[in-house]
Order: structure tokens, then sequence, then C-alpha cells
């Protein structure tokens, strides 16, 4: 047995509270193990009233397997060891100080235990549980829909969704825009919006803030704003914005006066400044540190207090005065955690199951310890699934141990609250990563939908839009396509997801690649969810009750096609 | 090669700053592997500018091994993937998305590095400098040494070091006592005194506080305290407090109010209370929640806010108005990880270099990021130790595993002030622990103060007293061995710890046995200093320039006896 390949972190996702009362304990190991249990007591309990537990064997990793269990101590507080089981007859103890051998004294030293010395509700992982039946939508505003001319900024284009925009181009979509077509998202199924920035900025996506309390011009004011809210509200429909708070503009007042001032400006310290003065910028020797390499973006200086209480500020403003439910963040990763524990803080303060995403493009466990992000875009997930449905250059079973290991990064309450895009504003569209073929983009979007996570449609996907990366992934919407085929297979994937989030959120999730070659996901919750998903390239038979599927016919899965049932 | 047992943690003990260009990389593997490599960049470069850089063997564990290196990014962000080399000629490249085949395209893939996104001062885990060249001396007050007669408490028992004191006897140990040892203690070498609750308290051990902002009538008063502190501080010793936050004495006013009003109590909601009245208390069903099942210590609850602040002024109290230098903190592990995080805050916003030590008998990784404790009392490395040296319960080998183990557990900076101690009030004393050999626990020691991490005397050890379990561990102190050779060993092994203390807590450790049997100790800092110390029954041939030794003579080192080197 691989002893080197057994582990436990106490206090992580490996041992976390998801009651006052009960831990959920895992363990990895290889794949060599044939059985776990787990034997615990109380912190301050004699040792001899262990109980022995079996664990689960929860997953199939690249390398390692998982093993999972829950347990309850009334008492809050709990002490246990691990008893593991190799296939090759091996027997140990794995406790706080290393592998012992299987035996009765084995389990009698107290200090070979693990603790979870006390239950505190304080320090539980919490994420806010209408996140868990959303279905997100995301919108670029400059390119969704153009619902008032009288804004759009001068040599405006026509809108042209086969266009392929230029960086500096403008299309006048706005907010009164997302306003008109509520009606449109509703139908669609959706019951969550995603802004891209909307804050006064100099380009046209807005990243690039000048005033983080100003509505952009170009898409609209407050008072819109105020009643997009409220109409998004009325429909049961949240709102999340983007916060860009790694960096700033460099039209803002402060960098502008920076640059004017150097180091008397009475913003010097908000930056991240090398030396004065800050112009030129030299990317191969920084003047002053930037978002990426971008002189455009100076990064802000988020250990300052005096920037801190600024966008706390900013932060709470919007959620106090306008009611929206949820930030996404910015670069979220280059930001400080002091910052982002005192971000949670105040938001949740105002209020409690506020949900707060941040941009990450990696594993991100040290985000997703209950004080900073309830979860973060999911592009590790996106980047799998993207390799093996769209793009064919990863198998099926490496995708799902893939996909099983990011499982387990993380506690589940982060896991329910990840938000799982396929694309987004800042990578090519599904469609186009697949070589335009629709079916496989269908496909993948269903197998998303099946996830746990927060799943999350990028504006046109429904629509069937292409796109290559940045900027033609920002094309003006396609308003042609509405109740198209494409239209209805992603309506009614959604629809089978809010039907069904509740399994689909919390069920545990098993992935595997069966004989046939077909993927299978089993979500177990309220109901037995399964999907099959084909990607052999040939048709294989299968025989299951579909509650919504694609190229399924007389027992038969098409290649690219889908099934999913319920149980 | 056993890819399951390789792992990285990124932003954790594998992956940190030591300044704020410059972080630690770590990676485990099994016992398997032969070379290392990490490959790098920033961020935001492409990857063609990748660097790479090979790995050290760091230490050898119970079943993995352990490779580290340092990198530098001047331009504070990093991502880097690993490059493994098994045995057996296998190859990997290892990243944030698992392992792929050592060849070109998988380094081609910025989705498979792993990040460190920006290098932020302000997440850095820091801890106070003063600290790694303290050596500390363990203070139970009401056994050191009776300096006022005038404050004895009634039925005081004749100070006795044979005796074995029951768990309600006297001996009249007070603050004058310790004050008229400060030279005493000068002599010995110690630059720290860690005192154990002095409060005013019921029983003669002061765990069951009554009133935190009053000095224990048995030991003295405030000014006497502020004049101990001064003339401490006058001969450059440091003074840590003991704080008792887990729980409060029940003859306390708050918990008397609650034991008398019931739900109507003020102070209700300062404890865990499962239902009312609270008396009489029951262990198979407590009415409230307790430490241990100890009815005369109920919980605090500190997620209720009067709680915290009624804490943090008691603990900012002490420091700003006596300027004491550190809080050990009692049964730290079952207090809440949102309260030390305040805690922490408050403390070193008055001392920037205060020094916070929990007790934890168990691994603490969730305690030490930086932003709770700075270090816990190491009792998982007493119980190697006293395994190994005192017991002869563990082999040499396990034992220099599982102690590489555990320094792999955390950062170096919560390493170096880990307060590694031998015995305490709360175990049975080493030479007791050794079967009454005073060889084995001078050899020990003289281990312990080669490690890194801030050593620890308890009281009476260099008089070498003998005493079981608590109560016997708490003897008054025998004054009559002042002087001893004994006492002499101990001096002399303080003193070389002093003399080497910035190789000996910032050096890196090697820990390994010889062929020959002896165990071997090699820090490399400033100075390279290495040990050897002979556990294995008989003298043993060595060649080596002692600077410090025990029973080594004519190129033999006599069992028990160790040999301290410099270069």
């Amino acid at each position: 047995m691989q002893t080197a390949a057994v582990r436990h972190r106490p206090e992580s996702e490996d041992c976390y509270l998801v009651t006052t009362e009960t831990m959920k304990l895992r363990l990895h190991t290889g794949r060599d193990v044939k059985a776990v249990y787990v034997h615990y007591c109380d912190v301050h309990e004699p040792l001899t009233n262990l109980k022995k537990q079996a664990m689960d064997l929860a997953g199939h990793g690249q390398v390692n397997d998982y093993w999972e269990t829950t347990v309850t101590l009334p008492l809050h507080r709990a002490q246990y060891v691990f008893e593991i089981h190799g296939e090759d007859g091996e027997e140990w103890v794995y406790g706080d100080r290393g592998f012992r051998k299987n035996e009765k004294e084995s389990y009698e030293d107290p200090n070979n235990y693990f603790k979870l010395p006390y239950f505190h509700a304080v320090d539980m992982t919490k994420s806010p549980d209408w996140v868990k039946e959303t279905v997100w939508y995301q919108i670029f505003p400059e390119r969704f829909a153009n619902g008032d001319k009288s804004n759009d900024p001068e040599g405006v284009k026509d809108w042209n969704p086969s266009d392929h925009p230029g960086r500096e181009d403008y299309y006048g979509g706005d907010l009164q825009g997302v306003l008109d077509h509520l009606d449109y998202l509703q139908d669609l199924g959706i019951n969550g919006l995603y802004f891209c920035p909307i804050f006064k900025a100099s380009s046209n996506h807005k990243y690039d803030t000048i005033d983080y309390l100003e509505i952009d011009p170009d898409f609209g004011d407050k008072q819109l704003f105020a009643r997009l809210v409220n109409e998004a509200h009325a429909r049961g429909m949240k709102v999340m914005l983007d916060a860009v708070f790694n960096h700033m503009g460099d039209s803002s007042m402060q960098w502008q006066d920076v640059v004017k001032n150097g180091p008397n400006s009475r913003f010097a310290n908000w930056f991240h400044i090398n030396r004065f003065p800050v112009e030129p910028y030299d990317p191969a020797d920084p003047s002053y540190e930037t978002f990426a390499f971008e002189k455009h973006m100076p990064k802000l200086n988020t250990a300052n207090p005096e920037v801190v209480d600024y966008l706390l500020t900013i932060a709470t403003y919007w959620v106090k005065e306008f009611d929206i439910d949820a930030w996404r963040l910015d670069v979220a990763d280059e930001v400080d955690h002091q910052f982002w524990k005192k971000f949670k803080a105040a938001v949740t303060a105002i209020k409690p199951d506020f949900y707060v995403l941040g941009e990450s493009w990696h594993s991100s466990q040290s985000w997703l310890n209950g004080d900073e992000f309830s979860g973060t875009m999911n592009y590790p997930f996106t980047g799998q699934v993207a390799d093996h449905f769209l793009k064919g250059t990863q198998d099926a079973k490496t995708m799902t141990e893939l996909l099983t290991d990011q499982l387990f990064l993380y506690r589940e309450q982060s896991n329910s609250a990840m938000l799982n895009v396929l694309d987004s504003h800042d990578t090519a569209r599904i469609k186009t990563v697949a070589g335009e073929d629709e079916d496989k983009a269908l496909q993948a979007l269903a197998f998303t939908f099946m996830q746990t996570g927060s799943p999350c449609i990028y504006y046109g996907t429904e629509m069937g839009m292409s796109g290559d990366n940045d900027p033609d992934c920002r094309k003006p919407m396609d308003w042609s396509q509405a109740g198209s085929p494409v239209w209805q297979a992603v309506q009614a994937i959604i629809a089978f997801r809010r039907q069904h989030w509740e399994s689909l959120s919390k069920g545990q999730t098993w992935l595997e690649v069966e004989e046939n070659g077909l993927i299978h996901v089993k979500r177990t919750g309220k109901e037995t969810i399964e999907g099959w998903f084909n990607t052999t390239g040939q048709a294989v038979s299968l025989s299951a009750e579909a509650a919504l599927s694609r190229g399924y016919e007389a027992g038969q899965l098409a290649s690219k096609g889908y099934v999913l049932s319920v149980k």
C-alpha cells in the first residue's frame, strides 16, 4: 500500500462542519486501498468510548482515491484516527503522528488522534442558499441590447451580430436594453443577472473605472439602474455587479492626481509605485504596478486603510442603496486576503446571504475558507470540459478524474457556490471552441448543468452565437435566433436544472466512464439524477428513461448526444 | 514513481513569502524521487520566459520526502510547475491540473501552472524576532518561591521539595519570590519568563479565573507585578502571561449571576448553555459546556460580541498598562478562529512584535497562517522526543522522520516561534518520564536546544527535580540544587543556545540517524552547527570538535552522551 499517498488535513476541506454537531471527514489515498474506517470520540472522553464507522469511496481522481463520511458529536468536540486496509492486505492506523501498525496499542495513544477541538458555528463555512437554485446569465452591457439611442456613444456602429468587433468599437448596448428584455430572460429560465462593469469608465468593457459611484452615461443612470434591479427582483431574479478593485482606470481622478503631483499627491500611497515620475510607463522596468502589463490599469494598494475605506464604501453603497445581491470580483486573486476578509464582513453585515464571487483561473483553496469568497468563477472546470467535450484534446476518463480531483479541493458549501461558466467575455465562445459544432456545445452545456455549482450562460449562447477570443466573443447579440431549435434546447436544459436544482446543487457527485465509453454522471440527493454523454464518435446502445435528451432514439444514443434521467 | 504521493498546496506552508519578492516552495513526494525542478515566471509573462531551478531534498519524513527551494520574482507575481524525476526513470510535470508527461507541450498550457498571484506584504506570515533569541523559563507561581509570608494562604504547607502535592495544597509561592530570584534566572541564562496564571482565581493553579483584571492576592498586587515586569525588562527578559479565555471559574461574578438568575441573567449568553437551571451539572448530559467535563470551568461564548469586547479589553489592558510581551493562550484550540484573529490584531496594534502562543497538543496548521498565533506549545515535538530519548518506546529513525514531518507542517516563520517544551505543569517532569535517569533528561534537553523553535525550561528542571503527572509535577522548587552538576549542565546548554541562537533559530534543519546509530542533527545558518546524540546503549566512536559535550572522551561518545560542534 502506498502510505505516502495517504493524507488528511485537519480543519480544511478534509475536515469541516456541515452542521454545528456534524463534521464531514475526507481521506486521500492512492488507488490501492480497499477499505477505510474512522475511529472517533469526544476530545475529552476516554478512548475506550471510541466508535468505528466505515468511510465511503467517494471518487476516483487522476492518481488518488477519495474516502468520505460524516460523523456526529453532540458535545461539539472530535478526535479521530483512520484505519486503512490496502488491497495488498497491509493495514495501517493513520493519525496526527503518522502511521502505526493496525493493532490495539495503536489506538491507545491520544496524541495520535487528529482533533477538531470544538465545533464553532462562527467558524463554519456557509454559502448563500439562493445561489444553489440560480441559473445565471452574463451580460456584457455594451453588446446585449440597445434600448436607448439617445445615450449612444459617438461613432456607434451598426448592430450587426456577424461583425468582428475591434477593441475600440461601440455598438450602443445599455441598461434600458436589459430592462426591455427581462421578460425574454425570464422565458429563457434565467433567475440571476451577472453584469460586466457598468460604472463610469473609459473603454467599451468598462474595466478601467473612472468612478465607481457613477453608472457609465453610455449605459444609463442610477434611476434606471434602480428600476432595473427592482424589475429583476419582481421577477425573482438576483442581480450581480462586477467590482474591479484590483486596479483603477488611469483616467480616474486619483491616478491623474498622482501623474500630476507625483510623491506629493495625496493619492501617492493609493497605488504600488516604484518611482516618480510615474510616466512614461515601461513594461520592462515598470515605474508603477498594473494589472498584467496594462499601463491604463494602475494597481490599487489595498493594504492602505484609506483605500480599504474607499472600496468598502463603494461595495456597501450599491448593496444598501440599490439592493444588489452579489458582487463578482475582478482579478480577485491578485488582491490581498486581508482586504477580502473585510469586504466579506462588510457586505454580509448588510445582507447575510450576499454572494461573493471571486474571479480566479486556478485552484482557489486559500480564498474558500468561508471568510473571503462564497465561490469562484470555475475556470478550472471550464478547462476540463472544453478540453474533452469541445476540443477533444483530453480523453473522457482523464476529464472525469480531474473533475473529481477538483471537487475534493473544496468543502461542499463552496462547490455548490462555484460559478460554472463554459465561456465568458474573457474566452472564446463554446461553439467556436467546439469548431462551430453546435451539438458539442449543447452537450457540454447539458453536462455542466448536471454538476454542483451555479451554472451561467454567457449572453448569446442560447442564440448559438460564435466568437473567438476577446474581443471577438463580444459581438452584438443576435436577437434573430430567439426561439430557434438551439434556443429551445438551451431553454430545456435550464428548465431541467431549475426543476431539479436541489439534488443537482446539493447531491453527491459520481463521475465515471462506462465500459461502452459513455460518460456517466450520477447525482444522489433528494432524487437520483443520472446523465449519459456520448463523446465516442459513434452511436452507443443505452437503456434509460429520459427526462431530457438529445440524439437518443430507439435505445441508441448518438454521438454528441445526451440523456438525463430522474428517479 | 508514486504520483499519488506527490502534493503541493498553493498559498500554504508549501508556498509562502519569506520576503515581499521571494517565496519558498515545497513539494511532498514519496521516497522514490531522485530530482525535482521548478519552472516559473511572472503570472502575466509569456511562458517562453520560464526559468528552471533545481529543488533541494530538504528532509526524509516517515513516508514522504520533502523538496524545497526559494524563488525570487521582482514583479511580485508567480506561476510555476514542478518537473519530477522518479528513481525508476519516470518523469512527470505536476501542476494545478494534475500530472502530464514530461514533454514540451506540457509546459505550454498556462492553466496547468500553480499561482501565487501577487506577493502581498500584508498577507505574509511574520513572527517576532526576539522570540528566536529567547530561552524561556516556565514558572508555576505557587511553587517557585515564597518571597512574602504575609500573603500566604491559610493552611499553607511547609516548603518541602520532596512532597507529593495534593490537588488542594498551598505552599505560598508568590510574585515577590520571583522578583527575588531574577538574578538567579539571569545567571542561569534565561531571557524569557512564562508565568502560569496570576489572576484572581479559586485554586492553587489559578486556571479557574474569578477576575482577569486582578492579581491573585496570594501572589501579590499590581504594583508588585509592575515592578516585576520592569525589573525583568531591565535584565533583558521578556514577560509572558497565561490567558485562560476558553472558560472562566465558576466562582466568577458572571457565572454566579447565571446560576442565580438563569435565562434572565445578563450573562446568560456569555456561556454555552444547553438548559436552565444550569445546576446540578451532569457530565453525562451537561446543562452547560465546560472545559473537558470540569463543572468548575464553564466555557465562554467567544462568538458573543460582549464577550469578545470583555476579553480583548483584558488582553490589551495588561499590554498597555504593564508592558507584557506575550500571551500564552490556555486551551487555545477550543476557542474559535474568529476570536483569535481579533485578538492577534488587537495586541499587535499595540506592540507589533507581540508574541501570541497558543496551547495546542496536536498539529496546528489552521492556527498558524499568520493571523492567529505566532507559534504553539510544541507538544507533538515533546511527544517524539520523549518517546525516543526518555521512554525508549520509539526508535531513533522513526523519531527523526516524524520530527521532519512536523517541520514541514508549517512555514519557517512559525517553526522558529514554536515553544519547545519537554515538560510543563501539565505533564510529568522529564527526569521522571526518563525513569529518573538524569543523563537521558540532559541529552533530550541538549537535543531540544539544537532545534528551531524557542526552548523552554520548566522551573526546577535545572535542579534535576522529579515529579509525576499533575499535581506531582508541581512540587515546591528545590533551591538546594542551585549550582549542582546538573544545574551547570543545563546552564551550559542554555549558554550554547544563546550564543548560537541565530543559526539555531533560523538555520535549515537536517535530522538523520547515522550508520553507527548516532542521531545527527545539522543546522545550517550563519554557522554550521552539528550535534550527535548517542541513544544506542553503548559507546560509539566519533570524531568531532566539541563546543559542548557530555560523555565524550578520547573519540568515544558514551551512551546517553552528546556532542555539539560549531563551524
